[in-house]
């Protein structure tokens, strides 16, 4: 709910028309958001020990994602501009450098066999959508919104189930509220 | 508090009169939310397991729901036009369908003789709270403030508390904070 | 830090002027939700049980208190005319009235000799309270002035530390973050 | 994500020049509220008991950096300007002022030897910032821009980790989430 959605200035149907574009990116970011709090969680379960720089990368974490609020209400009416697109591109790829430096300043104190080192495994999908954001900011420049469709492609690699997991159930302690 | 209502422009007691209506809409959606936050809350107390469709359906049901202060706020000045109140019952009826879809999910991995299945029974009021709206929405388009009266209805009928379920006493662990 | 204080338009130091009011105003609130949060603090670690009614009520009290930003917002600029005067002593009034309810509700189901109702003892404090709050209200209509010095006076007597509770130390458990 | 920034009025690169200022200053205000948020939690972890004075004392701290986001915005778009760089100062200022007399509340009831008073020790850094801050509130009314140099001076000498800390592992204890 950190995401901020701002009601149409009329009363009218038509005034629902410019609220559709705003819409679809607060749907990205929102999805986006989720899937970050849902790898941060199942990443802190498997997590062991923590130092002082964990707790800093943890922060520049933090910080990248406290940024998708303003580059959403930026790009929701903009979409098709190359500023705001770029803009929203480089937030998600801060965001997933910040998410890797985690991950390597937590697997630099775990051993290899650990529960945590075994989970994050190789990680393709991280690299390839580090990978795909930097495309997609290149391509904000010229063609914005090919930037988008990358966006959303990302997003939806992330958010279909990995199979494996599919299958596990896990207990309540797995907070839903 | 997660909703947002903003004070009157000027210093006068007449200006407090467009506040009514934005306040009895925000009463409104206060309710929702609040009747939302108590039914997932013991909903969750019940489930034994949950699994990665589950964990979707919860961020859908999220997701609905952070929709209602955009539609709040739209709704407060504007609850005579048809837009706004067709908008405000499309996100109570998707809230609707996502905690359905949410308590689904929830099923399908639980036992028939579980507490969470025989706390869930026949769900009456949430079928018929899904039909209700799907009325609402398309009597906006013609009478909006029977909509409103519908919105209202099924609130107080989710309010009003169940006889059952009034004379039984929690313990602690029910967080009220 | 769910009130909301917005920054000067300007760049001068002239610009802060009107800000002073604005954050006594805020000063008042920030202290009664305090107030608020470490009463209900307290009053849940007694409670023992809890039903329907209980809940209800106190989402009642959370509804009220959520009044608190937007009735702050109002007052902040306009301090000196009776309506937002007015309106803010109604949301005081409606807020200890809830608490009030809350209280009776968990005495209902809790025994005389609980820990529970031990501590909410007589209860002068906040019987008085709302008669102050009720006279400030009236006294709005005519010299807002006399209301917020009423409003101030019943803040620094639940500020003033109860010498009982100022001996007595508590253990880690609650909570500080 | 307390903090609020405004995205640009319009979807141009050039609108985002103005919003690099605003940026930096996000990042001080981030930097100084993670600071604070990672020191305080550390302190609470070692705090053997607590009472009246020391939750006011918890409280004044909260109020004081509660005023980091209206004083941040402020600065963002004026951080040549002698207002909002002694405001936002004062609330820094505050904030470390409001920090040592909850430290000190705590000291008082914990003995000499606790776990508390030798994590706290001399608190030099804490002294040395009050006193920079001091320097920069009265640099503010002359020269903005050395006050700024001055904050940021603070906050990278809180952010470079101990060298001591940064040896020690935590267990999982300590939420990131």
């Amino acid at each position: 709910m950190v995401l901020d959605l701002r009601p149409p200035a009329g009363d009218h149907f038509s005034d629902l028309r410019p609220m559709v574009a705003k819409l679809l990116v607060y749907v990205l970011s929102f999805a986006m958001l989720a899937i970050y709090w849902n790898n941060h969680h199942h990443l802190m379960q498997a997590v062991e020990r923590i130092d002082g720089r964990v707790l800093w990368a943890n922060m520049g974490l933090l910080f990248c994602l406290s940024l998708t609020p303003v580059a959403t209400s930026w790009l929701g009416p903009n979409w098709r501009a190359s500023g705001p697109v770029l803009a929203y591109g480089l937030v998600l790829l801060a965001s997933a450098i910040a998410y890797t430096i985690l991950t390597i300043q937590l697997l630099r104190i775990h051993a290899p066999d650990s529960s945590l080192a075994v989970a994050l495994g190789q990680d393709w999908k991280g690299r390839l959508s580090m990978v795909a954001y930097i495309v997609a900011v290149l391509a904000a420049l010229v063609v914005p919104v090919v930037s988008i469709a990358i966006y959303v492609g990302v997003a939806v690699v992330w958010l279909v189930p990995d199979r494996r997991i599919e299958r596990v159930t896990f207990d309540r302690s797995t907070p839903l509220d």
